[in-house]
């Protein structure tokens, strides 16, 4: 079967780049810069349901992601996680914490309701990504 | 200058057993399956301050403490996560989640006191994982 972006994912996201392996979401909350990385794989829960190699590619991936923030925004913290109690298809945050921003220092996740990007900021921040991702 | 373990993962956790770059720790909290790992390599906070190699490691060592806890518990989900926001040194919580656990569907952190597992019940479990780990 082929793979297909989960709905809530689509619906709650926006597309940065693809990867070797993964599709590149921007989070669309302006709290927290946060992307998110979804192996382009059908039918995959588990980190460990992909093969060896997959993960081995994930996590280099996963690297690059958590570069891209600190090269962008200098956190004070990086969140990296997969759960996926609520969106089944397997995906991996990588957020930018602060100590000032909203949540600090709880996780991210069900502490404050999602504040959607205004237009011109959310066209800048993607534009910033996509360079990030693809210095060339 | 040497690892050491941080003071509040000593005192929240039991020792499981080393494996070749990671501590593996059993949180001390009978509510879910949850294991640490923590790399043993002085002052690192991100995992992208390890080496190349050292990541590759902690995440084969990553994907076998997912697989303990899949074959030990059948869990429903698998939780793998390295936030860092209250204990500094790197670490990455591995956590057996279920659809009855007193959490779900929300992350574990912040959302119920700790319950210290039973004296008899605690060495049950460390054996377990001990043997789980090093089968031979």
């Amino acid at each position: 079967m082929a793979f297909t972006l989960d709905q809530r994912l689509q619906n709650d996201c926006l597309h940065v780049c693809d990867l070797s392996l993964c599709r590149v979401l921007l989070m669309n909350d302006c709290q927290y810069p946060w992307l998110i990385l979804v192996p382009r794989v059908a039918d995959i829960a588990e980190i460990i349901d992909l093969t060896e190699q997959q993960q081995q590619t994930l996590w280099r991936e996963s690297a690059q992601a958590s570069r891209v923030l600190q090269s962008l925004y200098s956190p004070d913290k990086l969140n990296v996680a997969a759960l996926g109690n609520v969106v089944a298809q397997c995906h991996v945050h990588h957020i930018a914490r602060f100590h000032h921003d909203p949540a600090w220092p709880a996780p991210v996740w069900g502490q404050h309701p999602v504040t959607p990007y205004a237009e011109d900021e959310l066209a800048a921040t993607l534009d910033k990504l996509k360079l990030a991702f693809n210095p060339d």
